[in-house]
């Protein structure tokens, strides 16, 4: 994975001189000095930086990096030579604020109240914070050629993980169990780790769409919705099957196949330009149609990079348009309380010639 | 483990009761619809929800509990009855701005700006919002016997894996290996996963305080640090190891007789009303007076319980005084760059006896 960094930080502060920005304030300003790995997604993208603290100062005349003492060595691995390196071991608020001058944009929802009233009392005089909605998010939607190449590659990892746990069979093991193997699977052929809690839901837990696997043992002839994603250089995949080990019920085939051809609509609907509302309209209408409307209760799908869940939004209140290089989930699913559930879920990147599907699992 | 959540929400009513609170928000004001796990600690420890997707509003005349669709069963099991469940699966703020008046003070550290600013637009007249400190977090500062119960067997387990590492020898094996064993380990013996990603740093990785573990082959006589702790019943233990397969240099002797004295003065100081930072210093000291204070840069220890790191804080700024019932760790350690590395910690509950060491693991 070879990010270009160097050419990120440039088209930030392009994007930054543009809206009349003298700086863009890039990282969590939640928790300044112990981030958690979603809140530094930004920085990783835009710098390279793999650490859990640091915030980069990007604008048409400066390119800093704050971090503190323990991340020094790795700023110096990892982070382009065109940013100065700051070290703010004592606090980063103050180290933030001395950087700063003119317009400066912030992103509201990745900063705390409190660490804007800190910021806020430490500006110098003539020094305006203004809000910017997700500068590097925007930037981020679009994968580069290496960035499809790593998420692809954990989407294929998966797909593995998927055979693998059909050619174990299902019946008789806990749900629990299904999902400890399927992330230590995963960790042996080569993913950093699952990219969220694995889902395994049998029988009628699979009518509860985040499921904790249990201890209850799966039945034979039992739908069990199984939900993962893998992490490779930093990138995620996201997948689901529905599986059975025997023989499908009448009931379970009607919504499977009814699930499967909303699933094949959303993914016909994906197209440069499509809006996210229009796509999640096209797999809905299936379901709706069928009497199933109420057990459809979440949106169709959501964008997948370095966060399991970024943007785009395919839902029935979003408002993004697809761009070419964006990378989003197609997951429709019909939740029958205490009886059932199935869901089933690609990963694909849209392309000018339609979307291409990297989650390749028979469903 | 069970916790008395009905019981938790009357200390925390009566909190807001003496501060002029009319009620107290609770949860992750960040992300609301889509929260981390550390961000959802105090409501867990409030309700005992353990979803990710929750917001408790308590006052003396309101307890109310505000999720989505995926929650609301798992809420039917978890959260007392005392509580008004509020499906809030369109939008969480309107939902929220709902069920207040008066005045209601909100932790401004796990508030974005964004959504401050969006529940104020929605806020009836005469609602006031005020910042109120950490209000849950004061109060899960003091753990209960169950509580204690799940942190000692957390702790109890991870000494064990210290044991089977050293059985399986440390040698010829890379530090990614040791890692991934360690965690795999920790999950068969009952943990629910690792309370944070292991760190097995050799040789100069040691002088790294938050190295990953990497393709580095450990080699004989050779320093390993070990941090690593399991979770149980949701709860975390924290502890670390500097090991040797063979035989330990008489520099790394010197260095880890050294942080091991520091260590031991630490555990000497933790009392009932002991200062944060007097304890810091009661180890500090021993490390400055040999002439490496500069090679400690980081604070002596920190809270444990449902985060990894909650208050109070032993360090050079501390403000915080020990309470019985407090658990902290005690980790000084020595940083020689580009040499090695030497960090000892152990788990400790805060008692009017003294401290009570949960880590038990030879030293």
């Amino acid at each position: 994975m070879s990010p270009a960094p160097d050419a990120r930080a440039e088209r930030l502060a392009a994007l930054a001189g543009e809206q009349g920005f003298d700086a863009i304030i890039v990282g969590d300003l939640v928790r300044p000095g112990d981030s958690g790995t979603e809140a530094m997604a930004d920085v990783r993208w835009l710098t390279g930086f793999t650490g859990s603290s640091g915030i980069a100062v990007v604008g048409p005349e400066i390119r800093a990096f704050v971090t503190d003492f323990r991340y020094l060595s790795r700023v110096a691995t990892e982070v382009p030579g065109s940013f100065e390196v700051v070290d703010a071991t004592a606090e980063m608020i103050p180290a933030i604020a001395g950087l700063l001058s003119g317009r400066v944009g912030f992103d509201e929802a990745k900063t705390s109240v409190e660490q804007h009233r800190k910021l806020t009392e430490k500006l110098a005089d003539g020094v305006e914070l203004a809000t910017v909605d997700g500068p590097v998010e925007a930037l981020r939607r679009i994968k580069d050629a290496d960035e499809i190449r790593a998420i692809g590659e954990a989407a294929r990892l998966t797909d593995e993980v998927y055979g693998w746990i059909e050619e174990g069979g299902l019946a008789g093991r806990t749900e629990r169990d299904v999902a400890v193997g399927a992330e230590a699977r995963m960790r042996e052929l080569g993913a950093e780790g699952p990219s969220f809690p694995s889902i395994v839901a049998a029988g009628p837990n699979g009518a509860l769409p985040h499921a904790e696997p249990g201890d209850r043992e799966i039945g034979r002839d039992e739908l069990v919705t199984i939900d993962m994603g893998a992490i490779v250089d930093g990138y995620s995949s996201d997948c689901t099957r529905t599986l059975v080990d025997g023989e499908m019920s009448a009931r379970g085939r009607e919504i499977y196949d009814l699930v499967l051809a909303a699933q094949l609509a959303g993914l016909a609907a994906i197209a440069v330009g499509a809006h996210g509302r229009d796509v999640d309209a096209a797999a809905r209408s299936v379901i709706e149609e069928a009497g199933y409307g109420d057990l459809f209760g979440h949106g169709l799908g959501h964008g997948v990079g370095l966060e399991v869940h970024e943007p785009p939004r395919l839902s029935k209140r979003s408002e993004d348009e697809l761009m070419a290089g964006d990378v989003v989930t197609v997951e429709p699913g019909i939740y029958v309380p205490g009886e059932l559930g199935v869901r089933i879920e690609d990963l694909v990147v849209v392309t000018e010639d339609g979307p291409l599907n990297l989650s390749t699992y028979p469903k």
